[in-house]
């Protein structure tokens, strides 16, 4: 099928007016009965249509006993039954002229030969009727904009935002999903679990998202590629308008053989892939916290004009380690302009050096202020041409502390006020309960905040590396 | 001075039945009263002297003009008014035979050849009578055991433990403390903020640690080493005994740059202390994440018998991430024993492949119950005589889901009292409220929790590598 035709199918998948929802349950043990919950709970807009032989009605809904006995038309499905009924299931779909299939069901290619017949066959039948399939095994999708939804595992109801991911795995993708939802500020646009990816995979999703107004950055999730060359070629176009972000797995030999079980998916030689990500420019990532604080960093943060960091920390053991990272992640530590020597100069002149990176406790213990010492370092290093973001280490508060007297929601709201287009992000070795209250009124001004000061340095890396590599382009 | 007299001072440091306190203040906003409140709060059972011209009591002691004036004698005195004064001081201290000085003040050799000038005239005069220093330029000690400390930061009352820290930088001492006392669930031991090493160095903390029979893991944070060659002898000793878990900062040429500012420490070539570790065994980490994760491991869990890992996890990503993690971080993956497979096999028929890394998902849905699962996994994996370490990774919980029925407390206390000889570490890649919920119910139990699979392996390495080195001595 042609790539028009593809994307429609996507837009089908991910804003269908009408769904059946083939296992539709009320047994709360039954995933059937958490995905009617979770569609009726996200407020899905469109049409429903319960499909189950043993009852009238689920959760309020009429119910069929088949897909053909739905009067209407209706223009997806989402299946949720054994895996060996689903190749009858599909032939009737396409007598109904459904346009895209989500297959949660699990049991196919990745459970050995008997699997991957019934793969096969499911595919034929669906393809006869042109339908596309999302899955199998996987808990498909996720549009946060219209409340559609195939998750059959509980999930909270997500914040409208920027970004889409796209998950080869439909555990990990609702896993995921909650973990982000409980600890992440920035909102969602949608999401796509592909599991064994038996039709649809990551360069059709990438495809749909492209032109998806709601999304400004992706992420993808992969343990393989299906067709390397096609996605090479769709994330180069993708990336001139949206970060791309990707998490492979099964880099390594036992990776891969994990993998050939869990998706199905055959392996790529690591190698292989770092070179395709140095070619196109996609965002490499290790892990799921590397992966969870780059997405924040493009969530929140402006582009970066360049490499060159500031960094003001509150202990010459922040200076030292910032400036060790900002070298492992191959940034500079910015000069700064004699105006800003000047201006710190002034109020801490017993110090001897102030430097980049700046140990602003001198600065307070100069100006007497932490809140004094505060504002003056992050406007002299934000209003600094020769600084092009800014990395703030924040220590040793406790709630009790007499210290630390600082408005924290004032300051940095005038801050964000006043230098919209300079990333700055923030780490704060405190008490927990400290670092909580900092991360929540930061992060709802859009400030991001991480855990440690090399995650600080590593977020900008990946910010700066991408907006140098698609300069004017840049969008998100 | 002889190896016996540092170690004798150190214990008049860490250990001192009386103490005076210069610069002691009941201004809330000067560091001299935070050090005194800490002193009180902390229960210091020792005698406290404060010295301070302006006072006759402070915070209920009764105050002393000067160290002279003071009638009795005092084995530890704890410096905190401006550098310029100190020398004499010192002079002062000789006069009263004081055996240990912490000297916090700042403005010494770090902040250029003025300070510089009177670091050595107060050194000279302390060795004159035979007093070793801690700092100056450091918030100095703590000693969890008698309450002594000479913080000058408001810091929490400290859980009692094994965990013993050596820290350059003062600040950087007690911030991090805050942060251990408020995040992790293990206890402390001693803290050392070494500041300048104008005299005592990390040397001779070690050595002091070494027969500390209250330390069983030791972590430090240093920017520089002042006598490589002891150091390194030291090292090699004190790792027979216990493990020393090193963060070496400035190891980049704009990192040693800042030190040198901070501490006045001259860098170490990053190759060579490279080098220095794996000669010693030495365990080497990047950041204080992974510094606290090492600690954690080797506070909580038993020694390890070999480098092969059992992974159980309720998501097929788990499972092919985790044996990335494996193959990055040098472990094996263990190849389970006949027993333990045909165990698992008789609950989840249906699903072909089982292996380890293990989808405890499809034994979960074979089971029909996810504590049959969960238990049914970890028993089998750590009664295999052919795995010696176990990284557990959990998914998906909230606090509403039906499926995840397990009484965690009950069941990891069994695991627990049934295999207390095999590490176990565990991560939860869930809400929040259900992470927060796992760590405590764990920590409390002595299981280690992560927020990533990959820390989970890292830790898992760190805790094989040391036993593999040293295993008939381990005794932390």
């Amino acid at each position: 099928m042609d790539s028009q035709g593809a994307k429609d199918a996507v837009r089908s998948l991910f804003e269908p007016n009408s769904v059946a929802v083939v296992g539709a349950s009320e047994d709360p043990t039954k995933f059937g009965y958490l995905l009617m919950k979770n569609l009726i709970e996200l407020g899905y807009s469109g049409k429903i249509y319960p499909v189950n032989k043993s009852r009238d009605t689920v959760l309020g809904y009429k119910c069929y006993p088949t897909v053909k006995s739905i009067p209407n038309d209706f223009e997806t499905v989402i299946i949720i039954v054994p895996a060996q009924h689903i190749p009858q299931i599909m032939k009737e779909c396409a007598e109904k002229k459904v346009k895209g299939a989500v297959v949660c069901t699990s049991g196919f290619r990745e459970a050995g030969e008997k699997g991957a017949e019934l793969e096969r066959e499911m595919l034929q039948n669906a393809k006869i009727g042109g339908i596309r399939i999302a899955g199998p095994n996987t808990t498909g999708l996720l549009n946060v904009y219209n409340g559609f939804t195939s998750a059959f595992v509980k999930i909270s109801k997500p914040r409208r935002g920027s970004v889409s991911i796209i998950s080869q795995t439909g555990m990990f993708g609702s896993v995921l999903l909650e973990h982000i939802l409980s600890t992440q500020a920035y909102g969602l646009s949608k999401v796509a679990g592909l599991g064994n990816k038996a039709d649809l995979d990551d360069s059709d999703i990438l495809e749909y998202l492209e032109d998806d107004a709601n999304t400004k950055v992706i992420a993808i999730y992969a343990e393989g590629i299906k067709n390397g060359r096609r996605f090479l070629e769709i994330s180069k176009r993708v990336l001139k308008k949206k970060p791309v972000i990707i998490l492979k797995s099964a880099r390594s030999g036992s990776g891969g053989k994990a993998a050939l079980t869990h998706t199905g998916s055959l392996m790529v030689r690591d190698e292989i892939f770092d070179a395709v990500c140095k070619t196109t420019g996609l965002i490499r990532v290790e892990d799921i916290e590397e992966l969870l604080d780059t997405i924040k960093a493009f969530a929140f943060l402006p582009p970066s004009k360049g490499d060159r960091i500031g960094v003001i920390a509150y202990t010459g053991a922040g200076c030292v380690m910032s400036a060790d990272a900002i070298e492992k992640y191959g940034l500079k530590l910015a000069k700064l302009s004699e105006q800003t020597m000047q201006k710190l100069k002034r109020f801490a002149p017993d110090f001897g050096i102030l430097s980049n990176p700046l140990d602003a406790e001198l600065v307070r213990q100069g100006i007497g202020s932490a809140e004094g010492s505060l504002v003056l370092a992050l406007e002299s290093y934000l209003e600094d041409p020769n600084v092009d973001m800014v990395s703030l280490v924040l220590v040793g508060l406790t709630k009790e502390s007499n210290i630390w007297d600082v408005d924290t929601k004032k300051v940095f709201s005038e801050i964000k006020r006043k230098f919209p287009a300079k990333p700055l992000v923030v780490t704060n070795l405190a008490s927990k309960e400290v670092i909580d209250e900092y991360r929540e009124i930061l992060e709802e001004l859009g400030i991001p905040t991480y855990p440690s000061l090399l995650r600080n340095i590593r977020a900008l890396s990946a910010l700066s590396k991408y907006c140098r590599r698609f300069p004017t382009e840049t969008k998100y």
